[in-house]
């Protein structure tokens, strides 16, 4: 019986076509709206949802000014820059961003940033932000980071090599958007990585040491709608009820990882994020398997119930035969979903393990969730795994 | 594939103990507090919980004003009385309430009221509510009404014998603290209404018209939690086991009638409440089973997947036997718990069921959700069934 604080958004409009309600919800952000500042990615141009933005803002006689070159997992120098030339100078009254974790973890910075003194090196870590920021409109694309339900944003500092983040909860959004209809037209690479990655979110909390009975039931229902619609989404990219499934299952994940945090699988795809450049979704996908695989004498219990509402497991099953099922449809899903399994591909070799795996022992905030410890041997296995 | 809003509360700290988190957590409230106004009840003091509140207050050098007589299901003028004497005289920069619904709901309106230039009257309705209100901490007594999560507040008119809400996304609280530790001193009759009302509430919301994939979730796991704990918390008051799933349960069962609404149950309540003086737990936990049971034709599969959810029916079962299951054993906790039956006992007699069918029809709001509708015989004959 523990004490334990959950934290999540106010405002959730879930469904095909809910981008086109932006208009009407916008004064759940109660503040007048005279300019906004709209962040997101090129795709969206092509797609003409910026222009959708655009005509529902101007409708409200709001000014907007679109920001569509923020990085895909930008440096702080990024962020600064972007910041200094095109956010501040615009005196926006509130944030949109419309896009993947990046764009949406950029705009949750840029709103905090118009509202504090302080630099953004100097929001790093946890709870280093002094005041609230102006408010965000969160509309995610990719199925996912859960960053449009997290107080969660990542930054790269090349010259570490390292991924850092600011966590406060005046990150969190004033509104968040889940329309599937954005995300049809994901290629399917990015399907399967940030599905995959939004399904890492959701077990790696539900096994976290952290878990609590909010984040766990959030964590299931996630399992839940992601394992009944992983592999539709990425064979049928058309398929709204895929779509709708893996987005609020994402966005679920990301509820149950703000209370629970996510562990080991995490902190190993931290060194090849920063030295490797592979992207956050990949890394975790490629991960979990073998980090599950590994976890399993420790929590086969909890893997259980996680087989159970996914459909994988009766309750007749002992716990480890469960598990193993689990484990089994995770690495099925793995091969189904053609996410890479070769970190050599990624320039990472034998002699680069003991580095990687020490930078990993390191990111202690998530190895002190999972439920086995890791020994630096154990990490380096882990890495060998993904070796040819 | 529905388009739906979800709102909710953004922090929330659960467990045995919470209160205990009050002074550390009031940095949420992101407002300095000089002066804040305690709404409570009298049996709060008995218990130390007053005493226990100040003291966390005082070592942070916030001042407060102790507020313990709002009535029972207030009237309109008893809360624009205690407002005018007790509340706005102290000008506090935000509100605390411990107690049972009728506490909470009077604190979200003196919260919309210190920062609202309009009248308690024009506020009555959907949306009528101007502006954002003060910073809210609420800490329910009782599992449970879900005020604690919810946007409506209840007063009665007793002129025209008749219960209205303030519906508006302003009563919503900045934070919610849920202690198991303070309902273990509740009466038993009072653990079994609410308990019964906030099974209802999930149920309710779980079958209504209005039913969305987030409040499902919601009122899911709620009837999970309270099913497993509700005779437990009757019969050994003490455990704080029960009482823990009881008001996570009855908060989710708050968050999930916020989204879906409630349905029949909720409207045939209100005569009760209003003409009758039946409490609105007393009121719905009478009426539960044999609305269910009428109901049962029209939403079998929905109430056979409540029955898996509380482990009473298997797989296998077909949709119309597990939902009989679903109904015995509302009907078996009714006579467990000593659930009153007998509407005689408040003064209601054949003569006044016609007038009482009418009132409960004209509940449009809530009649719109049910997933059959009633006709005015099929009401009288629901009342019917609880008189001798």
């Amino acid at each position: 019986m523990s004490l334990y604080h959950f934290q999540t958004v106010k405002h959730l409009v879930h469904g095909a076509g809910a981008l086109d309600q932006l208009g009407d919800k916008l004064a759940l952000l109660d503040v007048p709206l005279r300019r906004v500042v709209l962040v997101t990615q090129n795709a969206m141009h092509g797609l003409g949802v910026t222009e959708r933005v655009k005509a529902q803002l101007a409708a409200r006689d709001i000014d907007v000014a679109v920001i569509d070159n923020v990085e895909i997992e930008p440096t702080l120098e990024n962020i600064e820059q972007v910041f200094r030339e095109q956010v501040a100078p615009r005196q926006p009254d509130a944030l949109l961003a419309i896009g993947g974790g990046s764009v949406l973890d950029a705009a949750k910075l840029f709103a905090v940033m118009l509202t504090n003194e302080q630099s953004l090196r100097s929001m790093l870590g946890i709870d280093q932000v002094a005041r609230a920021g102006l408010p965000t409109v969160l509309v995610p694309t990719t199925a996912g980071t859960g960053s449009e339900v997290t107080p969660n944003a990542i930054v790269t500092l090349p010259d570490e090599e390292l991924k850092v983040g600011v966590v406060s909860r005046h990150l969190l959004p004033a509104l968040v958007l889940l329309d599937p209809l954005l995300t049809l037209s994901l290629p399917k690479a990015i399907t399967a990585a940030t599905g995959m990655d939004a399904f890492t979110h959701s077990l790696e909390s539900f096994i976290s040491n952290k878990a609590n009975p909010v984040s766990d039931t959030f964590a299931l229902e996630s399992m839940r709608l992601i394992a009944g619609s992983i592999v539709e989404a990425y064979q049928q990219p058309d398929s709204v009820r895929a779509r709708s499934d893996m987005l609020l299952g994402s966005t679920y994940g990301g509820v149950a990882l703000t209370a629970a945090g996510t562990a080991a699988v995490h902190a190993l795809a931290y060194p090849l994020g920063g030295k490797f450049h592979v992207t956050h979704g990949v890394a975790n996908a490629m991960l979990l398997p073998h980090v599950m695989a590994f976890n399993l004498d420790s929590c086969a219990p909890r893997l259980k119930r996680a087989a159970l509402v996914c459909g994988l497991a009766r309750e007749e099953d002992s716990d480890e035969a469960a598990a193993h099922k689990l484990i089994e449809q995770i690495a099925a899903w793995t091969a189904t979903l053609e996410i890479p399994q070769d970190l050599a591909a990624f320039g990472v070799r034998e002699e680069h393990l003991p580095e990687m795996a020490v930078a990993a022992s390191k990111v202690t905030r998530l190895m002190v969730n999972n439920p086995k410890p890791l020994s630096l041997d154990d990490i380096q296995a882990l890495y060998r795994r993904l070796l040819p």
